[in-house]
């Protein structure tokens, strides 16, 4: 048996955090488990990603950057995931098909019936045992990550007129993706786990492994740690 | 108004040859005409090109592939294709997507309603004014690429044996292409025009020319020549 998990939430629901405590936790019990992130994940996709990130490429189209970050999806699948679920393994990774669905689907306006035919051929149809949804209000989660912006460059307050703007505009983007997520957690109301991601780092890695233990009794330990 | 053209046909059938010949025909006549060619044809599309054609990539998935050459076609068509169409221009492109369906869908088995639903994406819908079908049976075709391989290295007939074992399996492929594009055609008979590609290339150009010359009544010709 094999185990397949991951982490959908707004920014600033902290969710990466989540993904590496569980990463870390099982792999101390010698469980065969990674922990993956789109995009990249192999040589072909770190290709990819160079291309959609590079700042001089202004010039590139959506749907271009849609298909690549699928091409990316449908390499870690076909050379990382997949295998590694064949094998036995747990296989945790932060951000997976929903993301596309809430951010360029519900955020973005892209047809979701076109989205679903492309997200299937990517990933072969593979899905998710569990999602884990860090549920936080869109609001909320941008103003985490502006304190935290605060915090680390201590700039923020020189300017924020600027940042107002900027700010409200994409609230109103990331409410578009939070409705999304909701909508595809009531479609699929087995696999989501909807958690308070107001709670502590620790309460909220103790809700997880919970929710995770049951399906480890599934999963063959490794007999050394190399 | 403008004209998109495209051309399409097997391996050996002269397609690229009759592009070129109606690219500088009519670019001596002063309309307002480009000539590209998938993959590539944008600084993206080249990017992703390497990566698809880089010897060393043997990890590829084939859905990443698909899904790469679909990403490469739709920056083509918004960067270049769609923009010249509006501007009133004649694009000829040597392949475009009817050779994803009849070589990915009818040549290597992949669903042809998910290759509808990408292929749609990538081009925004955009399709071809006219099509030309250069004809030639699949096994003539392989026949011209191996003379010409042989005329020009030498080499094809100090090692038969191993030739033929290839090009025997390489033959079954291209037969199901053909019978693929057989279908597209029957099922969108207006666009397509079937010609005999074992006419002359004189022939064959004096053809396309005939076929073409009514579309261009439309086109506003070049005040003068750069």
């Amino acid at each position: 048996m094999s185990l397949f998990v991951t982490f959908e939430g707004p920014e600033g629901s902290g969710k990466s955090t989540q993904a590496r405590l569980l990463y870390e936790s099982l792999h101390a019990r010698r469980f065969p488990v990674i922990l993956t992130r789109e995009p990249g994940g192999t040589r072909i996709g770190d290709l990819i990603r160079r291309i959609v990130l590079d700042l001089q490429h202004t010039e590139m189209a959506p749907t271009a950057e849609m298909l690549l970050f699928s091409a990316a999806r449908a390499q870690l699948v076909s050379e990382v995931i997949r295998p590694y679920l064949e094998q036995g393994g747990i296989v945790l990774c932060d951000r997976y098909a929903d993301s596309t669905f809430a951010y360029q689907g519900y955020g973005l306006g892209r047809d979701l019936a076109e989205l679903r035919v492309i997200t299937a051929a990517a990933t072969g149809g593979l899905r998710p045992d569990i999602t884990f949804y860090l549920d936080i209000s869109a609001a909320e989660g941008l103003e985490r990550k502006r304190r935290k912006g605060a915090r680390s460059t201590g700039q923020r307050g020189a300017n924020n007129d600027e940042w107002n703007r900027l700010d409200a505009r994409e609230l109103e983007y990331h409410q578009r993706v939070e409705a999304g997520y909701r909508e595809l957690i009531a479609a699929d109301p087995e696999r989501w786990r909807v958690l308070d991601a107001r709670q502590s780092i620790e309460a909220l890695a103790e809700q997880i492994g919970a929710i995770v233990e049951p399906y480890l009794a599934s999963i063959t330990r490794l007999e050394t740690v190399l």
